[in-house]
């Protein structure tokens, strides 16, 4: 056993401080279970004066990571900057000095996290990086570890906290996508540039984590479909609640016949689906495995506390290799190489919503471009007329392949009686 | 890399025929994964002839346990029969014989834990029991690794299949206890002798074993407090669902100024409560850590294959650490030593149902018994008067000791104008 652990944090934000908090607040804890003590030996962050919410020892920082990255005191790097570079540098360097690593970041794993691992895996060095997805929600250890006889089929997460409040709030209180997304801001659970989580990137990162980790494949993160929420409207999200549905940013991966078709989007799921009841910042992933069918994992998917629990449980595991002297014990498991199918391979149920002139035929009209492109209709409903005597109506589909849709809104779209197509989402079982 | 690590099976029931199946569907990804083959080398069961549902391969089976306990060739013993005995006695001679150990046994594991797990870390081996909560829902790993560095402060689970699949039936339904227990017998959901499942024992072990993961110290599970649910009316569903609660048998394990409470009994949860949507035969679990917050896990909580899949990811773990030469490098963490508290000092919030009869200053003479033992009341609600004169009125207090609602009930039912209490079901928030 070695009697002191010594840890370097590069980055000290938000989650920094969650993790030096939880190191030294629960340090006897740590100590009991692991068998060393774990100590901060540096911090490096480029901004030394910011205000930070926590109490720290201020003679630990400095502006150079490569202070802490060739400290040979140094056992574990702890990156939590952020983005591709420098983080992967730093990683990289990190393992080349024979250290190991912890990460939150998600898109540095999901765009490079192969190079990373097998660096990693070549020195017998751990490179652990729970707090990427679903922030305090333990995710990627019990995919790797306790459901590793498992063959997963599904994959499917609200993994980003922000569009899962956005969504929430505009439900709830049937209120637009930009008002909510100002108070979202206002009470900082949106940045202020909101692209990355409103976009979905974010959550392309996370799900093409998990997806490599389930399917034991590498992900594609380009080959990932991706669609915001900046287009969904109360309206739609009033009409999924009338139709026994709720609306959610869902991202998606599923394994049928050896490939992996990966996406995130809006969808409507029904309300008796366990991921109804995941609200607010929270997160819930939902997992389906053979044999183990489905299991859910469910918390806070960000924030200090929640995604330095996942950073500190992360930093003991390596602790305990360091002891058994056991690192690179579990490692990268991508040993398939499976293919990412595109949206135009992707079957499932539409919703679609349209206005329309109210007169005979209107509907017969509209069904029979459906028809021909083989949709067939699972549930119509026509809402009453309007004073200007247009009506909406709308639609929900079997399942159908994306090109199909596509092909009837493009025809549909040329119809006389029909005056705009304001929405297509899709539908999950 | 040992080439080969062989497995025992004893005990070769449902589980064990589940984990069979796994080892030899996914033999593949399971050798991908831990970098050797895992094989079944050889089964032990007292009934070699009774039906299986799964293809087995004869030649392997044995009514000997020794026979397997000690064979050199095999590595891992997984001990799949259930009870203290004769699994206390073949687990700890497996360790002895230098062999890992997997277990699903919670009633071995809550009652005798302690010393297989003492055996176990004093030879470096691995005792696994992930299958003992919760079915195929990663929760030990989860609690012992992922969140190894938060201070857990309560655990709240719904972990028995079989009552939570009664109350479920009988909530939606509208039915009693009786007729659907009848159905759940007739589904094999529930034993032709439900009582380690009806009246809380097996909920007892398993949040036993969770509470001592969680708080780090020895649980005495005969003084964990146990209540079954036998006594449940489809009443007292129709009345939480009309104010607004779930009726579910709630494992609850609590940590204060280092005390832990821990407890087996019906409970009203509120409808917003993430639990509420665990249903039929799901477990779910929920667990509140500093600082992670809140975190649930949710799955099937038995079956060949839930209990299959998390028997055979503890059998890959070890393989693992056999490979890396680091068996027993996560063994007990019961470090502290915190005592269990009684129902007596236990506080929550109360619903009471009661016939009265229907005259003037009832309500006032029953509020006042709650007054006089210091039980201040959160909801009243009266019935409609029936035919023969009396009413019907439900009470619930806010947060209040055991011994006054003890006090105030032998009281109230002594008033003249009382004539039954009916129920009495703690609520928890």
């Amino acid at each position: 056993m070695k009697p002191v652990i010594n840890v370097g944090i590069v980055g000290f934000g938000v989650v920094g401080g969650g993790t030096y908090k939880i190191l030294t607040q629960n340090a006897r804890l740590i100590e009991m279970k692991v068998g060393s003590k774990v100590c901060v030996k540096k911090i490096a962050d480029i901004d030394l004066d910011r205000p930070r919410a926590v109490e720290y020892d201020r003679s630990l920082m400095t502006t150079s990571a490569d202070e802490l990255i060739s400290d040979p005191d140094i056992d574990i790097i702890v990156e939590l900057i952020g983005g591709v570079q420098p983080p992967f540098d730093y990683i990289m360097q990190s393992l080349k000095n024979g250290k190991h690593v912890v990460t939150a970041n998600k898109e540095l794993m999901a765009k490079r996290g192969h190079e990373l691992l097998m660096e990693a895996a070549e020195r017998k060095l751990d490179l652990y990086f729970e707090a990427s997805v679903g922030g305090g929600i333990p995710i990627i250890r019990p995919l790797k570890v306790c459901l590793a006889g498992d063959a997963i089929r599904e994959i499917k997460g609200i993994v980003n906290g922000t569009t899962n409040y956005i969504l929430t709030r505009m439900s709830e209180e049937n209120r637009s996508f930009e008002e909510v997304l100002k108070d979202a801001q206002a009470l900082g659970y949106a940045e202020a540039d909101p692209t990355n989580d409103v976009d979905g990137h974010d959550a392309a990162y996370k799900i093409s984590i998990l997806a490599s980790i389930g399917f034991n494949s590498r992900v594609d993160v380009n080959k990932v479909y991706r669609e915001g929420i900046h287009s969904i409207t109360k309206e739609d999200i009033a009409y999924a609640n009338e139709l026994g549905y709720a609306l959610k940013l869902l991202a998606i991966a599923k394994e049928r016949d050896g490939k992996m078709e990966i996406r995130v989007h809006p969808a409507m799921i029904p309300n008796s689906h366990p991921l109804v009841s995941v609200s607010d910042v929270y997160n819930g992933i939902y997992v389906t495995g053979e044999p183990v069918g489905n299991v859910m994992f469910y918390g806070r998917g960000a924030g200090a506390d929640a995604a330095g629990s996942a950073v500190v449980g992360d930093i003991m595991d390596i602790a305990r290799n360091i002891n058994h002297n056991c690192t690179g014990r579990v490692g990268c498991t991508c040993y398939e190489s499976k293919p990412q199918i595109d949206m135009a391979d992707v079957r499932t149920r539409h919703y679609i919503r349209m206005q329309t002139h109210d007169r005979p035929g209107v509907l017969a009209g509209i069904a029979s471009v459906f028809g021909m492109n083989q949709v067939s209709i699972r549930t119509v409903m026509q809402k009453d007329t309007r004073p200007d005597g247009s009506a909406e109506v709308i639609w929900i589909t079997h399942e159908a392949p994306e090109p199909s849709i596509k092909a009837s809104l493009d025809k549909i779209q040329t119809l006389k009686f029909v005056s705009t197509i304001s929405s297509w989402i899709r539908v999950e079982e």
